[in-house]
């Protein structure tokens, strides 16, 4: 039984990752670390600083922000807890704090812990690699009307994939209107808004007279809490050290 | 047997034209009209001026450009032969004396011929009519690299019809990029481009849990031709005055 | 404010609409009937039979079984209110009895309430007007890895409409192996089962150099309550009579 | 300039291949080989037998059957010509003799050249090896109403190499009707046949809340011919040995 602290329990993510846990048969949750301790109800204690928690746990789970960071390191590098940080926005500077903690504890890092997106992303960069010659590359990404970012994190996340594998040769644009050819050196991502819809990426390559296209449909936001137990499950069982997807999926 | 004129027979879509013709049983190819008389090899005769050819015809089928148009006109009605003008471009001058025209003979104008795309049309309008009010509404279209404009003319025409239909409450973006939440009344047009796809068009409709979608994917540019004579093969058996592909789909 | 009784509110579907009402600000639950009183938690009485409800209501929205049928159409009748009839399964008895109550109130009755289906329906019963002649029809439809049946009733209310539309000419087919070529009668229907897929339907419209497809994703089965919530709100304004999506959506 | 014998030239791959190389400014072709030597038009010689062709080639493209295999294979040993052996329905008999040959010349054999669908293939192993756990495995292929024989045989292919990914614990299923739950181990592989679709193939794998599609379009028989001027370019620098997509695409 795994016994993980999530932290961050009362956000959206948190919500999600709760349920997760609570309907698996081989993992619990210990606690729940929250600013707003009182925020929701839930079956487990929370505490609003991690430091506060005085049980023990096989893993720490983050789905909050990065300002609680340099506290859960510490508690991670104190407690030999492995922590699988899930957040986004990480500035460089709590990137080489979460490497400093890797000498010492087991840490699993990613901004995007869906498993799907990450085996998307993998199969891209392989076909990029031997189609970008010949192939045109675009990406199409759908969200939710209430969605602010475009294009989608992930999105990004993809272009910035294929654009390293082809020594960032390709140039970035967000639609076409008037009168101008296409670029070879384009790649063209284009951000759909409209309904409810969770989340799809799609990334075409056309070449002469064939088409490959790579698609990711999300229905609901349990992939990233899922892929963050399986992350949990992995990490446990390392030794210390910085882990990620590829690490996951290899 | 359909004795058939083609008007602008040594362009792309004439060439398409002479070789959709060539292949019918119940048509054939009376003569082809075309400033660059020699550009092509065809076994039918070309003239430069359609004044110029003496013989006879059951209709005309243009794929020529506007410059040409009134020389046509003259001779359908001098000699009652019914026009189909499936030019693009026309100017609202243009359009006058097609209607002038319409009445002494019988007029097909369209500047898309392609049955599918007129009924995929037809369909996004009445979605729309039954829809705008809780769904959002996207378009996507596709085509190859060498295409120099964006949006489509097609996706403009889909989109302006849809506009129509909902008392041009519409505004039209063509890419999202930054931090901006999708207003009411966007319709987002996003412009593909990659490899040698003919074409393709889609409508989302994008609702609270559930996304109705309207595509049409054009293999090659042969289905102008045949919604071209078949427009033709309608417009022999009509009275004068003008008609469209809403009059041939009805 | 609209006060419902749902009829079926321990089914799935009836907890899915008891969420959907206690989200709207202008409908709210009168009372619950359903054979298993204390299966679920609600925040409303729930009765085992119908006539044991003393309150009053404005409308009934039955997602049981056809097996109540008779109990709620007595009801219905004595107490002066409409009824909605969402479930699935009825026999031609049921539908006799449906049609001699409403000669007395007005009772609505679809066994797919989603909106976005009957839009779907709706276009493609237009379009096989127009295209069956020169184009093929395909379905295919995809769910969830433990649905039993195949196909969906969702692709047969599809299939039998477009053959209803074309007077009863095509034959359906459930998948293709071995050496023989498409009949011109065929409407091939696929299944796709796999995942957690809630439900997609996509008929395709296959001709010479030219495709149309017309989907529809369902992403819950909000869906349905919505479209069950929206007819009872049509059908309080309606005078006696039966009613269903077409009159809905026109 | 790479000059090519091709073999089988006046069938449909022949003649499509020979508007390929025509094409090209860095390849031309020295002879076509062909039983029906009056078929077609050819700007070129045509050989019933390759042993009464007289002059020289760089490479040998073979699109004709197995029955002149023996033929070509002793030509090319005797005059050290690397062959291209793009032919279907080899017997293990004619590949033993293909493996013979290759131990005294180049030989690259592949009953599909298109780069695409190997690329196609080459993504879905790998996503299978990663996915298969959790996701189900389904295929959905599209071609034009006149293929004879379902599934086709690329989707057979892209089965078969998903299975042996799998240590062939997949079983495949043509279709779904009636009361049946899918069994975790099936591949559903759906054959839709339409209009004159020329090649589509789609593998889905449907996991938890999640999809990943990988789609090969293909618009015309040119890829097949293109994929196989590349294998022939690829094998004129190689030594003596048997060669197929995969070492064209690593």
């Amino acid at each position: 039984m795994l016994k993980v602290i999530i932290s961050g329990c009362n956000g959206a993510m948190g919500q999600v990752l709760t349920k997760t846990i609570e309907a698996m048969e081989d993992a619990e949750i210990a606690a729940g670390i929250d600013k707003n301790v009182d925020r929701c109800k839930n079956n487990y204690e929370v505490y609003s600083e991690i430091s506060d928690y005085k049980g023990n746990a096989d893993v720490i789970i983050d789905f909050s922000n990065p300002a609680g960071l340099e506290g859960l390191l510490n508690y991670g590098i104190e407690t030999k807890t492995p922590i699988v940080i899930a957040t986004t926005g990480l500035s460089s500077e709590n990137m080489d704090n979460i490497k400093k903690a890797s000498e010492k504890i087991a840490v699993f890092q990613s901004g995007n812990t869906s498993l799907g997106i990450n085996v998307l992303t993998s199969l891209v960069k392989k076909a990029a690699a031997v189609l970008s010659e010949s192939f045109d590359i675009e990406i199409i990404e759908k969200h939710h009307n209430k969605k602010v970012d475009a294009p989608s994190g992930t999105a990004y996340m993809i272009a910035n994939a294929i654009n390293n594998e082809l020594n960032n040769s390709k140039e970035f644009i967000y639609g076409r209107e008037g009168i101008r050819k296409r670029e070879k050196n384009e790649i063209g991502i284009h951000a759909v808004r409209g309904g409810t819809i969770a989340g799809e990426h799609t990334v075409i390559f056309a070449g002469m007279d064939e088409i490959i296209e790579i698609k990711h449909t999300a229905m609901s936001k349990n992939i990233f809490a899922q892929g963050a137990v399986k992350a949990a499950k992995y990490l446990v069982n390392q030794d210390k050290g910085l882990y990620n997807m590829d690490d996951l999926l290899s």
